[in-house]
């Protein structure tokens, strides 16, 4: 049986000598189920394997980073030639103005790029860029959109102050009214107006942007001059190869991208538009290894089989057989999933299950038969998933979904889910 | 002749189209003499290569993360075989366990490890981790210091708000006194002291860190319940393997380390004890890349070479070769050139010349005999220099010099140094 084997739990007593908590951030197990693992010892296309050797066909695509399979031969190998010959050295190398330019090629809005580390990087740059070019302040995002782990921008406020997140309106995503009444809260010092491409929140069904919003969103900048910035970390590359919001026919100004962009070398960036081209190069920015060569000659790499390969096709065909497959077996097995969001990005989440004691009984199901799967955050799929791979996965939900009708009726309620419950999140 | 050739050029021009500014942060040379090379091309051990195949002895060492050499082979073969193992995946591997249990066993006052990219990434976690452990909001800092590049403590203040650094009290360096004002200003809201571990800011002369002074920022902390961050990401590993106060017999709470750590590959860490452990698992720090093994691994390779070889001593006689011989040579010549901060991180400036006109000419002049040295900021030493290089260096000092007292006289000003001339900073 996967799950957090001897290994697993060797690791975890000595990491919680030398880590804080045991692990910290979104890598940290302490809120899925007590079997999963916390820790992997390799990894190979679509697959991974947890530290006591368990073979894992993984939905999680470490968080959305892995897109063209791990370990991919190219990429891989397009970023080992550039070490050797150069990586972080003491100013850029060529490759950072090659991959400006395949990356402005490419997002239609985009005419200047800016790269750095972490999503956070990025989004903090396009709030910082907004700010500069407005020369005003205030920023309206989505309740609940996840924007980054800065004191600006993070979830869970402890050791964070009230200043960090001074002049910041909430508003409701896809709902026009909330957003119109934020634009007016802000009066005449809106600096932008921050849009997740989808609604990807945790614990809750996703949404797909109504186009309405969108469009709503980008007139409420154009009156005010505020910038409109669409946070692509999580989604790009995924759902289009240019800026998610044109498959709706909005661009923004600034759009934040990162995670699989070298297939999980890292690197993100900031594209922007002539607008702030000014503004983004007064602002200082900057880090100990933002100039890296190898993670852009990856990107690079990545970039080419995006362009020159039927992969969103591919990701969309794997997708629309799983939701399908999912759907007739949940159904067949009296149980309602729904299934939301994007195919390639998917989240399950049990009906009638506050608590999420379903999706965990049914994700350890999985688990035990060699499929990771989150029970409450979206999922991500990557090219190197087979039909093979798909329908092995949705023979494994179909043992599961009959495990969890046998042992629903008795299931105990999951303590670690009951702050859901309590704060009438679901 | 070295500097700005024809390749680089072309790709400034490039540059200028897609990336603000034409480069951004650190790395841009907009501030450099204009000869200076703005794109690499390759490196190994203590060299570079322009963009146009100019071979240059190298003094900035990636601003720090060049410790042990360029293309250091057991350092990236460790990083590669991890690689290809697994890297960033679903969740973290035993190797960030392995460095975690390293570097608290190397670091005095190191009861625990979070690991991130950037070193701002290290800073603001301290930041936060501070206020989470008080649950006060005021932090202490030295007037030019830097700690990073993010809203609360970027130095170019352009696109942030005064409320990003709300509940700052800055103090002057080694100024018992002004470290006194500063907690007494704080009163009872005290969370942080943040402290470089000597004075390594830009454009003036570097200070050793006054004994008294910290020892007094300690007391300070001890007395007021307020943790002391030492902030380590430049000169950590540099002076010596434990925290850089070790040296004058001060342990702070808590220290942020980066650039070096694992020899140029992308990885930073925040270290504290055990005072604040239970506040560092409270707060949420996340990166998409923060997990991942291969740095990790390289870092684990960099601590063995450290723990293993002599190369600190090699560092101090290489630098103390540098600077006995630089002062030797700048005094025949007539020149009054100061050699401040630690050997293996010198910074030289010259007497009597406000907009840096000497200093610009001279390493211009280096420059053009291949070696890249910085007017302004402090330079770095790696392990990979010989005593032929620095031999080398110094005879094109000399032969520098020379140029420069024939054509002092006639020196133009430096347009781009201005400010400084301005702003009173010399």
């Amino acid at each position: 049986m996967a799950g957090a084997g001897q290994k697993d739990r060797a690791l975890r007593e000595r990491a919680a000598a030398v880590i804080p908590g045991g692990m910290f951030g979104h890598q940290a197990t302490g809120m899925l189920p007590d079997d999963y693992p916390q820790f992997f010892s390799r990894a190979k296309g679509a697959h991974l394997w947890d530290a006591d050797g368990n073979r894992l066909l993984d939905f999680m695509c470490a968080y959305g980073p892995n897109l063209m399979g791990y370990g991919h031969e190219t990429i891989d190998a397009a970023y080992i030639a550039q070490m050797q010959v150069g990586d972080t050295l003491t100013g850029p190398t060529e490759k950072i103005v090659e991959l400006a330019e395949a990356l402005t090629a490419m997002v239609t809005h985009a005419d200047w790029a800016i790269f750095c580390k972490n999503g956070t990087d990025a989004t903090t740059m396009a709030l910082v860029t907004a700010r500069a070019h407005t020369r005003r302040k205030t920023v309206i995002r989505a309740r609940g959109a996840y924007h980054g782990a800065a004191p600006w921008c993070v979830p869970r406020p402890a050791g964070t102050i009230d200043t960090d997140r001074a002049h910041q309106i909430l508003c409701d995503y896809n709902d026009i009214a909330s957003l119109e009444a934020a634009v007016a809260e802000a009066g005449d010092d809106l600096a932008a107006i921050f849009a997740a491409p989808f609604r990807h929140d945790a614990f809750i069904d996703q949404a797909a942007p109504d186009p309405a919003y969108a469009r709503r969103c980008r007139e409420l900048c154009d009156q005010t001059g505020a910038l409109l910035v669409v946070d692509e970390v999580r989604a790009g590359l995924r759902l289009t190869t240019d800026c998610s919001w044109s498959l709706i026919g909005v661009q923004p100004d600034l759009s934040s991208w990162g995670k699989c962009l070298a297939n999980g070398h890292p690197l993100s960036v900031l594209l922007g538009n002539d607008k702030s081209r000014k503004a983004a190069s007064a602002i200082y920015v900057t880090g100990s290894f933002w100039y890296q060569a190898a993670p852009m000659a990856a990107a690079l790499e990545t970039l080419k089989i995006a362009r020159e390969t039927p992969y969103l096709a591919h990701l969309d065909a794997l997708g629309t057989r799983l939701r399908e497959g999912l759907e007739a077996r949940a159904s067949a097995a009296g149980f309602g999933l729904r299934c939301t969001g994007p195919v390639q990005m998917p989240l399950f989440l049990f009906d009638d299950d506050p608590d999420l004691r379903k999706g965990f009984c049914w994700s350890s199901q999985m688990l035990a038969r060699g499929v990771y799967v989150h029970p409450w955050h979206n999922m991500f799929l990557c090219t190197a998933m087979t039909e093979a791979d798909i329908d092995m996965a949705l023979d494994a939900a179909e043992q599961s979904f009959a495990v969890l009708k046998r042992e629903g009726p008795t299931l105990e309620p999951v303590a670690k889910m009951a702050f859901l419950v309590a704060s009438g999140q679901r």
